[in-house]
């Protein structure tokens, strides 16, 4: 079979986007990212910032509200629809739900040729590059490092702790098919 | 019928990122972004300037190659699903090939209801708010305005050259069912 | 004289940095950007958002703090001294203290040949054009629009109401010695 | 004495702007950010891809024309300026000319407290990091590693190869006064 998806799971500051960026320098085929950064972006603003929407609290925990659930979803189905379509797909995504999360994934890719991968890195070394972003919103990347991997199962797991993405882009290419 | 997508064609600097900004401001229920330049973003940097992607020439002109026009195909079944989950989606996009464009995306939102919005602005206008936004890259916004026109058929057109976006948005909103 | 020094004084969303685009576009000369939001980002996250620095109420009234008032006043006379030194700059400001902020340039800028230039635009406009950017935060068009112009002295005044940024340039680009 | 000016120098995606961030969240004093790249953005877009401005070549070589030059040395001017006035500065900086840049930046922070800092990162690490940014240009950072170090004398080097941003940065604190 094919590999027609990657999912990359993992907390804010993990380094998901940059593994992202060197999957689609580093495997032959043009692959589309899908992030969920992208989908925040493409919603309406009061969305971004609200109890419907999305909602960064200062202590850095995420509050997803019913509005964002339902584009959610839809994005999800929209996400299937391009890998079927055949383009083939990178999805970059928080579970912030844990098993929860992937279950939802799961049902969206369903039939779908699906490569799951975590990706880690110590909290404070997290924490340390959400620092370096220079974001003004901090506190993130250590509230997610552990919890947005709780019973979820993967093909695979890569470590950004102490290995470069293009080095963990590479481990993860060498896994798809 | 419920209007399920608003399809938003114009030429670059034409005002169609602003005509969508206001419309998810002025609809009631929250309405998604597809945009074709979070489309080119989310491909590899390797697409973004070359044959087989997007050619962005000295005179403003834009040549697609075939592994765009692919991820593209794809994106719009993706974006259609979308619509079909729940979704309300306003997609903002460039028919740079005019009536072919707009059949390729009536084929992929098939049953779906949509409502087709021409976006219009003066070609020495538009190449006026090209230089105000400080692009490196010049010209495509007189080298489409009357381009992405041709051929293509709309249930309403707003002109941007003497009416603000939001106005423009007002106008669009009112035929939203 | 020579023009050395380009002072834009509007509320956000009046349309400065198009202004300030199209200036760059237009004169022959190549004209350095110095524009109070660069200023911001400059500084330390921390300062972005708090007392000591800038504060966004949710109103669109914007507070500042003694830290920020400090690093503003080293970087006016940074402004300066690169005007000194032969470049010819652009300022791109919002007089948040209307008269007391002219103040504290004419006295940084002291020496130099200055154009000061109003760039105004109807509040209700301004507030349209801040919904069609998608920002997340709201309201400081409106309450910006005619607080900064308070008792603020200009050569020349532009209205980006009706008025397009290129032509506003070109009105100001006129009085350029 | 105490630190006026701390000079960052390293080749593209070498790590400088994250030790930047760090600093500026690790220091209690804030301390303003003087990068090179907002120059560039400061300067008129026609500069950017130009003889007179910026060229950077498909090898990933960067040729810098007469009226960049002009600019730039104004900004070092406007630099040690607001250094002068009471700003603490982080200058973030590529020296292409080697031991020449660093004769032009003494030359205009001449009587100030300066902390020459070297950042260091192999080849082939940084080649890796600029894949991983997406960048639509690629092999300046190749090109650059150890160019940018020649002749250059510093009071401290640190090296992102193997150590975090966040390390850097606290390294580089410990010799602030």
């Amino acid at each position: 079979m094919t590999t027609q998806v990657i999912v990359l799971n993992g907390g804010s500051s993990s380094g998901k986007s940059g593994i992202l960026r060197c999957l689609q320098a580093v495997l032959q085929d043009p692959w589309l990212a899908a992030a969920v950064d992208a989908l925040i972006e493409a919603m309406p603003a009061s969305l971004q910032t609200s109890d419907a929407g999305i909602e960064l609290a200062a202590d850095g925990s995420v509050n997803v509200g019913t509005s964002f659930r339902e584009l959610e979803a839809a994005w999800m189905e929209g996400v299937a629809a391009m890998a079927r379509a055949g383009a083939r797909v990178i999805v970059d995504d928080v579970f912030l739900g844990g098993a929860t999360s992937q279950e939802r994934w799961q049902k969206a890719l369903d039939g779908l040729d699906v490569l799951w991968v975590g990706v880690r890195c110590e909290a404070t070394v997290a924490a340390g590059r959400e620092a370096a972003r220079g974001d003004r919103v901090r506190g993130m990347a250590a509230a997610q490092a552990e919890l947005v991997h709780r019973g979820v199962v993967y093909d695979l797991e890569v470590d950004t702790t102490h290995t470069e993405s293009l080095d963990c882009a590479r481990a993860v290419a060498a896994q798809v098919t």
